[in-house]
């Protein structure tokens, strides 16, 4: 097959990769170092701190975070998104990793772009917000791609050309452990929806061992304070935020990663992350949760609600006295199979391909 | 001179003309509606529910504030830029009245844009917000319109292609009166750097009847009721917002117009309104208040600040005492000499002609 000129857009929130807390900016940097390896010619779109052995172009010379501009600011954003696609007849496709605002830029060029939607396109109401009823503007002419079955589902606006790619897990950081130590994890960015509360509450009635880890952002210090703060003792204990190597070696000791959210997550990376270390993973049945948890056989997937309409805590506790009836090594063996870094960026170059024998 | 094929791109947060609010949409009909009078092929992008006689193109049917999007939601007005610049091949020039957003779509279009800013560009900080930030790599590229003496001077980019060219007045519908009643005005948005409060003040230590016209905002309410409405009494009186015809009789009824702003306004459309009625201005030195105000001929600039470094209260009732010096028709020919719609149409045509000159 014909090598590609890529172009890899990012956002600029973070560098890619990211130092510590960054998801959307590390798939970004394992696709882009992947496609390099495999040949391409790539350039990369990205805050001016990344690094890369693709080429590297910024508008911005450093991540937005550290900058602390408000993520409602979106002017560097299209500024960032503006000067890929200025550059677009140099490449053979645009592969845009930003967001719905790529869709205004995508009618001026010729080269085919491909979007991944990393974040939820969800609707709470029939009526539609503005990004979305845009997107239903552009449904036709657009290539796009989803990070699960659940998120494509669950889009409100059926696109005729999608495809779904997962994100890839990076299995020489996230080894397998067989043995674990005495404590359970709660892994996320601490927010109610991502589920803290109800791993806290699970580790009180249970007695076991639980170990919080995740950012804290300024907005959410109130929430942390009041609500999560009162509740740490010297069997629940909150870690902070843990880079990569540190977060592999948190994962490999547990005996299982509670992921009890409340919200349809996209992909959940820590489910996958988790289970590569061979640390099985008990969700709540959200959104992606059942594409990436075996039910019975690498973990368990939970019903939110019980038969009182109430958050389902007695079920998380069941399930976790059978933990020890989860092989360790069948978490590894799925993950290697389905979220492989190899996989996903074999998966996106078999569409780069397929997107270019249509035009 | 060869006519132009010309698009103005409106804001869609109101239709084009507004019914009430809405002061760029409602310069923008003008202007369009001049261009058509003098044989130009114009075509408008606005909400679908403008009404004009230059060819409507529209991305939402609805203007943006009668569908309740909250400011900060720049999908649709993104997808209506996008629009226009896509058609951009079939016009001489683009008119761009909608901010700072143009900017990252004129780099893909041949046809030459000129962007009017009707909203101030400042920065309070030397550390510069993000949109100005984009201002600064855009400026060499770009023609730049401001609406006032001030507002361009007051921008802390420097763009040198750049012209100042000031709001029109209908004097048709704002028409001469040279006889008032015996109430003094102020009109505006409800809120606090618009200088309600120092009217009231005013009023209420000289005991002049003061009536208070314009619109609050749903998140003004509370100010409303907390600030101003402890103030109505009989002779402070809140009438609401006025459509045009009524404000325009409001204008002309009154002694004069007390404008006693706290921010440096680009253009006040309220102080050239009430001038044309007849009705002088007493305003606070801020913005293009010098420009827009001959001092002591057509009305009264005051410095903000008192010698004690307070807001000069005093300062405007000293003038509210010579009031009866300023002639009504010196009022009337100023606004008409310097703030008629057709000087405003001219001076834009002049600037296509002049772009299209260079290019």
């Amino acid at each position: 097959m014909k090598k590609l000129r890529i172009a890899q857009v990012a956002p600029i929130w973070y560098p890619v990769p990211p130092k510590k807390y960054g998801g959307i900016e590390r798939i970004v940097s394992y696709l882009t170092e992947g496609l390099v390896k495999r040949g391409h010619e790539v350039t990369l779109f990205a805050s001016g701190d990344s690094k890369t052995s693709a080429k590297l172009i910024s508008s911005s010379p450093h991540y937005l975070a550290g900058k602390k501009i408000p993520w409602s600011d979106t002017f560097w954003e299209l500024e960032n998104l503006a000067s890929a696609f200025k550059k677009a007849s140099n490449f053979d496709i645009l592969h845009c990793h930003v967001g719905l605002r790529a869709l205004f830029f995508e009618p001026f060029v010729k080269t085919p772009t491909l979007f991944t939607f990393h974040n939820p396109l969800v609707s709470e109401s029939e009526k539609l917000p503005p990004a979305l009823e845009i997107l239903k503007l552009h449904k036709n002419q657009i290539n796009a791609c989803f990070i699960s079955k659940s998120a494509k589902k669950l889009c409100p606006i059926k696109i005729p050309k999608s495809w779904v790619v997962y994100n890839g897990i990076d299995l020489d950081l996230f080894k397998f452990n067989p043995q674990p130590r005495d404590y359970f994890i709660w892994v996320g960015r601490v927010e109610p929806k991502k589920g803290i509360e109800n791993a806290i509450r699970v580790a009180e009635i249970t007695k076991i061992r639980l170990y919080l880890a995740g950012k804290i952002d300024p907005e959410r210090m109130e929430y942390f304070e009041k609500n999560i703060k009162p509740h740490l003792s010297e069997k629940i204990l909150y870690i902070g935020e843990l880079p990569q190597k540190k977060l592999a070696k948190f994962y490999q000791g547990a005996i299982a990663c509670l992921n009890p959210i409340e919200w349809p997550e996209p992909f959940g990376l820590v489910m996958a992350e988790s289970q590569a270390c061979g640390t099985p993973v008990i969700a709540f049945d959200f959104g992606s949760a059942r594409e990436l948890v075996k039910n019975g056989k690498t973990g368990f997937v939970v019903p939110f609600l019980n038969k009182r309409g109430e958050r389902n805590i007695e079920g998380l506790i069941g399930v976790i006295k059978n933990i020890k009836k989860i092989k360790r090594i069948n978490c590894f063996n799925w993950v290697k199979g389905n979220f492989s870094l190899e996989k996903m960026i074999k998966n996106y170059e078999k569409i780069y391909y397929e997107i270019l024998g249509k035009y």
